[in-house]
C-alpha cells in the first residue's frame, strides 16, 4: 500500500492494457504499467527497425492513459498521441513514440526516458517496459499447411496477430531476455496484479514467457486477477473460448496461480460454459468473477464498471468469498 | 523594463542569434527572440516541405539557447537538440524539429507550441517566429553568368547562402507575410533591441523585409544594437566588408536608423577601415562601438564579452556619450 491506496500493477499492451489503466486510475494513483516491448508493426515496428530502440507504441499508450488532466499535460497528452499524416516520410509516426525514441538515445535507458516524458505529462503511476530489451514473437502455428497435423514457426507480432491459422505456442526471442528491475520490485510490492485483457499471444502471454517476470508473478504477495477479454481476437485466437484462453495461459505459465478471473457476465451464457470456465479457472487457482464490465454495444470494457469490480478485488481483507452478493458480481 | 530587468528583444536566425541569446541572458530573463522561417534545407527544410510547418530548426536552436539549468529542462534541451543518425528515414532530424511541427500540428499554432515546449525546457523568455507562415528567399546574385552585369534570381536559404555568386539584393516570398503580433509587440514594450549577428542575407536581412516588423522597428522607442560579425560569412557574403555589410542593411531597410552597431574590435583595424565603417554607421543614424567580443581563436562572439557590452547599452540612463571610457569598448 503506498499511503492508503493500493499499488496496483497492469501487465498487457495496446487497448486492452489501456482499458485497465484507465479503469485502475479511479482507484489508486499508485499504478505501475509494465508493458510488452515485442512489437514489430507501423511507427514502433520502423523505429526498432530504424534506431534499435525498444518498440515505443505500447509504452506510448500506456504514459497516455495514465496521463494528467492539466491544461499543459492535456496538450502533451494529445502531442503524444499525434500522428503525422500525409504520404512522406513520417506519415504514420506518433510524435510520442519519436520523443520517447530520442529521451531514450539521450538517456542511454528506456526507464529513464518514459520517467522524463511522464513527468511532463504529469502521469498517475509508472510506465515500464516489460524487458530492458526489445523483444521477438514465434508461434507455433497449425492450419497453413495441407496437413493440420503440421505446424509452421511463424515471427513477428504482426504476423502472429494476424495469422489465418491457429496459433498453438508462442515464444520469445531470445527466450531469456532481462526483465526490468523496476518492474520486478513492482509487482513485488504490488497489493494487486491484473494481467490481461488484451491480445492474447501478442500482448499478454509475452509477460510470463520472460523468466524473472514469471518467478516475480509466482513469488509475489499481491492478489492476481486475469482480466479475460470480451471478444475473441480475430486472428490469434479466433474461435476461442474463454476456457481455452485460460488453458493457454496456464501451458505458457507452468507454476502460476492466479486469484480470481474476471470475465464479462453477457460474454459467457450461464451453464455449461461457464461450468467449463470454472474449470480451467480452477486449474489455476482461480476463482470466476462473472461481472457486468462492458461498454454496452462495444467489445471493450466499461471503465467504471471495471473499476468498482478491481476495487472490490484491492481491498487486501476482503477474501473472496465475501464478494459473494456484491452488486453485479457474482462468485457462483 | 519588466521589474527592474531591461526588456530585450534579439532578432536573427542560427548560431549568430543562439550567441546573443546566450549574452543576453545574462543580464536579464525577459528576452524575446524573434526568429527567421525561411530556412529550407536539413530538418527544417524536409519538415517543411513533408508537413507544410513553418521551418522549425532556427526556432528550436532559439529554444536551445534560452532554456533553463534545472534537471528536467536539462535532458530535454539535450534531446529537443538531438538529431537521429544512421541512414533511416529519420536520419538527420533533430527531435526538438519533430516535437514543435507536433505541437504545431495539434494546436493550429506555431506561437502557442512554442509556448509550451518553452514550459518544458523551463524557458528564460520567449521565442517567437518573425512571421506567421514559413518563408522564402530570392536574390539577385551577380556573377553566375558571363557578363558579370547580369544578375540571376537564387530561390532558397540554402543556395542563397551557399551561392558562388555575389548576392545584390534578396527578397521574401510573399513579399507582405503576415508578422507574428506577439513579436510587433514584443519591439514594441522593447528596452533594448538587438539585430545580428548572424548569416546576413538569409538571418538578419529577413526580418527587416518583413513590412511590419520593418515599421515596428522603427517606431519603437528602444534602444537598437546591430551586431556585426566577426568574419565574413563564405558564400553569401564572402569578401564583404563591415562597411559594406551596413550598406547592405540600409539598402533593405529605407528608413531604419540604428542606435549603436559594435563590432569586434580585432576585425577591424584601426585607420582607413574604421572610417568608413563610422561613415557607414553614420548614415543609419548609429555610433560604431568597437569592443573586444570575440572568443579568442574563434570566428564566434564570447558570450560575456558581448554580455557585457549589451548591459551597458541597456541601461536606459546611458547616453551613448558617456559610454567613452567603458572597459575595452571605445566610441571612437
Amino acid at each position: 500500500m503506498t499511503g492508503d491506496q493500493p499499488s496496483v500493477v497492469a501487465l498487457g499492451g495496446g487497448h486492452g492494457l489501456f482499458a485497465t489503466l484507465t479503469a485502475i486510475r479511479r482507484l489508486t494513483s499508485a499504478i505501475t504499467a509494465i508493458v510488452t516491448v515485442a512489437d514489430d508493426g507501423g511507427s514502433s515496428g520502423r523505429l526498432r527497425a530504424e534506431l534499435g530502440v525498444i518498440p515505443p507504441g505500447d509504452l506510448r499508450m500506456a504514459l497516455a492513459a495514465l496521463a494528467g488532466d492539466g491544461d499543459s499535460a492535456e496538450v502533451w497528452t494529445r502531442t503524444v498521441q499525434h500522428r503525422f499524416r500525409g504520404t512522406g516520410a513520417l506519415a504514420g509516426h506518433s510524435v510520442g513514440n519519436l520523443i520517447i525514441a530520442g529521451l531514450t538515445e539521450v538517456l542511454g535507458d528506456t526507464v529513464a526516458a518514459l520517467d522524463e516524458l511522464g513527468r511532463v505529462l504529469q502521469l498517475d503511476g509508472r510506465v515500464l517496459p516489460m524487458a530492458q530489451i526489445a523483444l521477438t514473437i514465434e508461434a507455433d502455428v497449425a492450419g497453413l499447411e495441407a496437413d493440420p497435423r503440421v505446424n509452421r514457426a511463424i515471427r513477428g507480432q504482426v504476423a502472429v496477430a494476424t495469422t489465418p491459422g491457429q496459433v498453438r505456442r508462442v515464444r520469445l526471442i531470445p527466450s531469456d531476455p532481462p526483465a526490468c528491475p523496476e518492474a520486478l520490485d513492482a509487482i513485488d510490492n504490488a497489493d494487486l496484479v491484473i494481467l490481461g485483457p488484451g491480445s492474447w499471444f501478442s500482448s499478454v502471454i509475452p509477460h510470463v514467457l520472460v523468466p524473472e517476470l514469471l518467478e516475480a508473478l509466482i513469488a509475489t504477495q499481491a492478489r492476481k486477477v486475469l482480466v479475460l477479454n470480451l471478444a475473441a481476437q480475430p486472428g490469434e485466437t479466433a474461435g476461442f473460448s474463454a476456457e481455452r484462453h485460460l488453458h493457454v495461459l496456464s501451458q505458457h505459465a507452468p507454476g502460476l496461480a492466479v486469484d480470481h478471473v474476471v470475465i464479462d457476465s453477457g460474454s459467457v451464457p450461464e451453464g455449461r460454459e461457464r461450468d467449463h470456465l470454472r474449470r480451467a479457472a480452477k486449474s489455476l487457482g482461480a476463482q470466476v468473477l462473472f461481472a457486468d464490465v462492458a461498454e454496452p454495444g462495444t467489445h471493450k470494457h466499461h471503465s467504471g464498471k471495471l473499476a468498482s469490480v478491481l476495487a472490490t478485488l484491492a481491498r487486501r481483507d476482503t477474501d473472496s468469498s465475501g464478494l459473494g452478493g456484491k452488486e453485479s458480481a457474482s462468485w457462483r
